[in-house]
């Protein structure tokens, strides 16, 4: 009787890895560095020798494991074959076949590493509760995870929940890092905010507490609760791009609720308030009940959205 | 051993009936009034007669019925449970519950019209051989339907697929019939195109064929065939709202294919020629690759698509 399953979350500096019970409760979490030598070639044979060992230690049979999951970097399609992982240096890789083999035939599912985080946010993190969610994480770029119905959206070549990327402005001078111009990512994610407030400071004489220090998300954040008039001005343009942004992706998909994470969402409701303001002016009315949660389980979701995968 | 299913189409003025074996093809279509008296109470009803009436024309035993499976014009939940069909009278209904009821208990599926006719081009129209596709019905309205891996997305609230009311521009001063302003369809529909015309004809003292006569997306797309330079600019504007709106839909579900449907598709390729120029320009590069094509099936897409729900 399966009474185990491994989640594990590959990143390009260490691996997170929890040992879970069926019911999704974590019995341990460690970390191992992630060794990306000869293009990666080490990374998922150093994760089946730490799983072999955590297994060892607590004396686990291998029929009382259930599986593993394993989230990773890149476009992983529905057989779990990952196309490119640049961060690791892999190509197109087997992920699920491979690291199965190497662990003697257990069950392995693998996705891609923010889908998978936010299947661990409905599963146990702020989507608990929900069937259909869209994970939303606001930090270096804006990152997206489709879940309907308790499973992933992958898309055809692995790029559903691309959300970063959508167009929302016509005639943006800088590039978005994917080469487009306009991204949603340019002006929503912890630099896009940087970049919004920066044009504000110079398009404006308004007297600002961000005229004296650092400009980062927090500091804009930090300056909207003490009342700052240019800052509030500043959340009010990330959550105009926000909130519409997110009213389309209702009327694609009309999930149950919205899980906002990410450095951003660190700022808690305020953030929230921005993006629901512009959402609700402007989503058609049968999406207009979806609700707005806060992300809850921080690093640990892809642990979670991985051993998912595997019931 | 089950070798027959029956696909039906609600509409506000006739009921669309096939039936169909078990491979899809279609062995006999007919129409019945749709009698919306008194709530639309008889409309289940007579529907039932006309399958029962069907089954005894041509001899099919109640066990050799897979099931039937309806479309109705409402946003319907996964229970088969209609919440509000304006165009029938009816407020919510277990409609598969009640034909089910009214046929002996045979298996009936209920879905959102749209959706059920996104899900007939999948199967057996534009969007044969893509599990996953995105259906856009370019109409009076704009409607769409999402289909991922065979299976319709219906949403929480039964709004997913309602793609006509994605924001798209701010300021717009006419309201949409949704009651919000600046919605993809007061652009991308027949009536937006007329729109979009009408303005542009209003705002440029251009020579136009389309100064002479009725201004219709017909009209407009006849007069971009013949080369007439305002009508390609009006063109060109809808392909802008359009492939912007439909890039912005790719970044959610990445799906394999857009299959463009409704009067507008009427026109042909040009037609998915305007949509694809703006889309390639905005779109994420890992939807790139996404196919554009023409719906085939017309009116029977209800028909194909609830029968392919029983499957």
């Amino acid at each position: 009787m399966a009474e185990y399953i491994f989640g594990i979350d590959v990143g390009g500096t260490t691996v997170k890895l929890g040992l879970f019970d069926i019911e999704g409760t974590v019995l341990d979490k460690w970390e191992i560095v992630t060794r990306k030598d000869n293009g990666g070639e080490l990374v998922l044979p150093d994760i089946a020798e730490s799983v072999k060992a955590k297994m060892a230690e607590k004396n686990i049979a291998a029929d009382a494991v259930a599986g593993a999951g394993i989230g990773v970097p890149g476009p992983v399609d529905g057989n779990g074959v990952v196309h490119k992982a640049v961060n690791l240096g892999w190509g197109e890789k087997n992920v699920a076949g491979e690291l199965s083999a190497l662990l003697g035939g257990m069950k392995v599912m693998a996705g891609n590493d923010a889908n998978v985080a936010a299947l661990g946010e409905q599963w146990k993190g702020g989507g608990q509760g929900c069937d259909s969610i869209v994970m939303v994480t606001l930090g270096t770029g804006v990152g997206g995870g489709i879940i309907i119905d308790g499973k992933i959206v992958c898309g055809s070549t692995g790029a559903a929940g691309e959300i970063g990327h959508i167009h929302v402005q016509d005639g943006e001078p800088e590039a978005c890092g994917c080469g487009n111009h306009g991204c949603l990512e340019q002006y929503a994610s912890a630099t896009g905010i940087v970049r919004l407030a920066n044009r504000a400071l110079a398009a404006s004489d308004k007297d600002s507490v961000l005229r004296t220090g650092e400009v980062s998300a927090k500091t804009v954040f930090d300056a909207v609760k003490d009342g700052d008039v240019l800052a509030c001005e500043i959340a009010d343009s990330f959550g105009k791009y926000l909130g519409d942004g997110l009213a389309c992706i209702a009327g694609v998909v009309n999930p149950d609720a919205f899980v906002i994470g990410g450095g951003v969402s660190k700022a808690g409701q305020v953030v929230l308030d921005y993006i629901e303001k512009y959402y609700t002016t402007n989503v058609f009315h049968g999406s207009r009940g979806v609700a707005f949660k806060l992300a809850t389980l921080g690093n640990d979701a892809g642990i979670y959205g991985s051993a998912k995968m595997v019931i």
